[in-house]
């Protein structure tokens, strides 16, 4: 699980060359790994009973490599391992309205990547990846939670995959229309869209005398 | 097209009964249609050269059907039509910050559609579509724009599945952690968060004295 050296800026299979939208389509490694760190939440497509079921769930990245966790009785982790699954990231900036409907479009930021999963089976390498997820949202937080026990650990399972096979889509800026309907009299113009964290709420049940750790304010999104 | 009669509050198919967060899973089509409604943004799984690609794309619901919309020579409208495909709709709503790790959770409601796509094929319907979706985000937009041409609806592929088979999945509230510890000395709570719809950015190319439409203002979502 030694991250490989990141690849040069090119198409690193046919498969992930995508049409639509193709003059949007990137392979720049740096640019990928900026959206997979702009969002914890992904969406993975696995074949399970004869349907590309797309699941949504946390990932966090270390270096080339992604992970995501779950319940270890969940149904994906049984058939992961067999298949090419392909997990995608995406962002909504913003809804861009044109001149024309054809041209009515949204910024966005999306990454995807293909390629085969493993799972950790080492107890000790699943505790350690659980950490570094955890910490990864809130620095510092796993230190400060109830210890984490053999039986969580067993119950949970933990994947990975490279992100070797990986493309991107990014679309900023005002609207593009055709050169002529820039004449036309309609309103244009970009709706921006992002996440907005709000301030914590602290549970209700919290022990008398607990603070909030200032880490818990450091949870971005987007 | 017509719309069928909402369902019975009850599992529709076997493959819809998910595992994982179990006792979160539900499958009353109200609550399925309030999370359609409210976010435009769907991911969908459709195989494509022996992957589960997950597309996000627009989508949008009406009664009991939902549509999205792409080029038309987009790889995935060609092969959408020959099998099941899955559209499933997230929301974030939070991060749940745990006494223990194991309970790390998010608050979020997703919605999950299985089934077969139909491609539109006449154009006159395409186009009501496309108007729906255009003026389901921006009330009145299509009628301000430059109308739609021909060899625009030719080049616009819709697609549209029905609702029959869905399922959906809701968290909210506080952590949730076992009896014994809510004694344990860890800040728990939640860190709402949510989509910010900004002011809108008008085009620096609008025509002089184009005033934006009091609709533009109407766009929300979450």
């Amino acid at each position: 699980m030694s991250d490989a050296t990141i690849p040069a800026h090119e198409p690193p299979s046919e498969r992930t060359r995508l049409k639509r939208y193709k003059w949007l389509a990137d392979y720049d490694p740096k640019t990928v790994e900026e959206i997979l760190d702009a969002a914890p939440l992904a969406h993975i497509g696995c074949m399970m009973n004869g349907v590309p079921f797309v699941t949504p769930t946390f990932f966090w990245r270390e270096g080339r490599h992604i992970y995501w966790h779950g319940s270890a009785a969940g149904r994906m982790f049984k058939v992961l391992e067999d298949q090419d699954i392909c997990l995608t990231v995406s962002l909504l900036d913003g809804l861009v309205a044109a001149r024309a409907a054809f041209n009515f479009n949204c910024n966005f930021r999306s990454a995807m990547i293909l390629g085969r999963a493993t799972l950790i089976k080492e107890d000790q390498v699943k505790e350690e990846k659980l950490r570094n997820f955890v910490n990864g949202l809130i620095p510092g937080q796993w230190e400060r939670l109830r210890p984490v026990t053999k039986q969580e650990i067993a119950a949970t399972a933990v994947a990975y995959m490279s992100i070797d096979e990986a493309s991107c889509k990014v679309r900023v800026g005002p609207p593009e229309d055709n050169d002529k309907d820039y004449e036309f009299p309609a309103w244009a113009g970009v709706i921006p869209i992002r996440y907005q964290v709000l301030p914590p709420e602290p549970d209700p049940r919290n022990m008398p005398g607990i603070e909030m750790p200032e880490d818990v304010l450091k949870f971005r999104l987007g």
